[in-house]
């Protein structure tokens, strides 16, 4: 818990201090993960607030489960403080953070922005899957009409698994190494799509585009979140995992000449829906 | 509670972004205020974090009184939050947030400082009193011996107290709008050093120095912290605003011929001691 100052090795040190002309007046944003120190947002955003002309700031807030309701209690009643970003773990408990929820976000279950109204209340959604989707089409992609199989029922995958549905995907398999979490965002889902989406428990063989929604390739030892073997040679990887931008998953999809998809766009494609969402001129 | 950004008027925006280069490894430290809009803290801090090539920002956060604990409960389980500024008006009220408290802090029964410690306990203490009593000194004032009169035993106040006596002022004459509280510190201040401090309802006129620890000087139109008839002709007037750099006060005083000593030596004596206190290397 002590301070972790970088000292001696100062290689990846920023070139431009880091808080250059931060003062009381700088309202702030806060993105919420554990770990945090993978997390891109605070450099788009702050990318993003430099360009606008706006004087506020993203910081990393780093938070463990069993302190998210405490720290988010406490971020909300910052009274300069008008937007969290919530990432790995928290998406799917962030939702009871929220006063009020979007349709996108009641659905999935799951929340990766919050803001403050104007009468003190905080609304939350979740624009990990209108990202995905977008990166996707950006990519030359198709997502109506195509087969979806959407492995990890976590906090970003529950909302790509709205998104992609949304965007009129002809169907979505579901499969979690948790079954019933599966079960339950294909029931949610099923009332609104009926007959597209299904929990399995292995990769259906007919997909077109298969995600790894699950944080396995965060860390070079971790092992595939799947097996590609028996996926049609049309088939498309796509990973959400930004860091390492090419993961061993698309490596190996790509050495057996199926379609890879990266992880960055989804988060580059938020930049512009969070800009709105959180109203930055 | 909305979101107030500059727009229209950005003559006093940066010149450089404020978030430049942060990222998710970037530590933080907080400064809590309320208002907030007029600490420099981060201004000096983020500096030191610059020329110490620390990866580390300071952000001001505006907290309302009824918000404290939840607000700093809600810090303190950061994880890669490692310690966080009192301002007014929280310097009393953070004193039951800290676990273990100074000597100085106990006394003052006031915090402007607290870090996590090794353990993950959050220690308190107060720096106002000794950054006050070196910026005397480096400014060439006498404190050894010499009459003082304090005015507002508030968070800065009572911090002030203590080390004017722990530097050897020879008498410290307390008033404050709410007598009881000037009471109650020149009774602690007793137990310590017996007959030195008193509580007064009206300022001593033989006081060599004069400080003004209220907050009454930030806003332009605040009435003058108390009245400069019947001073000694060499007593010295003493301001702790820091914002503006030249209050009525000190206006008033220097065109009485009396001496004069703004508030900013304070915070800027402070940062080695809150360099030392953060362990900032």
């Amino acid at each position: 818990m002590a301070a972790a100052f970088h000292s001696g090795d100062t290689s990846d040190l920023p070139a431009i201090p880091a808080g250059t002309a931060i003062s009381g007046r700088t309202r702030l944003f806060a993105v919420l993960g554990d770990p945090v120190a993978q997390v891109m947002a605070p450099a788009m955003m702050n990318r993003l607030f430099a360009e606008s002309r706006v004087d506020a700031v993203m910081i990393p807030v780093e938070v463990f489960s069993s302190d998210l309701a405490v720290v988010v209690g406490g971020l909300k009643r910052i009274a300069n403080l008008d937007g969290i970003l919530v990432t790995v773990p928290h998406k799917l408990a962030a939702c009871s953070q929220a006063d009020r929820l979007s349709h996108a976000a009641r659905l999935a279950g799951s929340v990766n922005a919050l803001r403050r109204e104007a009468d003190g209340m905080w609304s939350g959604d979740n624009f990990d899957g209108e990202g995905f989707v977008r990166g996707l089409l950006r990519a030359g992609r198709a997502v109506a009409g195509k087969r979806f199989a959407l492995v990890g029922a976590g906090g970003a995958g529950v909302s790509i698994a709205v998104a992609v549905l949304q965007a009129g995907a002809s169907a979505l398999s579901i499969v979690d190494t948790d079954p019933p979490r599966a079960v339950a965002l294909a029931g949610r889902l099923a009332a609104h799509w009926p007959g597209r989406a299904q929990a399995a428990e292995i990769l259906d063989p007919a997909s077109d585009v298969v995600v790894n929604a699950t944080p396995l390739g965060l860390r070079a030892d971790d092992p595939l979140p799947f097996g590609l073997d028996g996926l049609p040679q049309h088939a498309v990887i796509a990973d959400i995992i930004m860091k390492p931008a090419e993961t061993r998953l698309l490596r190996e999809a790509a050495a057996r000449g199926l379609g890879t998809h990266p992880g960055l766009p989804m988060l580059s494609e938020q930049i512009p829906l969070y800009r709105e969402f959180f109203r930055i001129p």
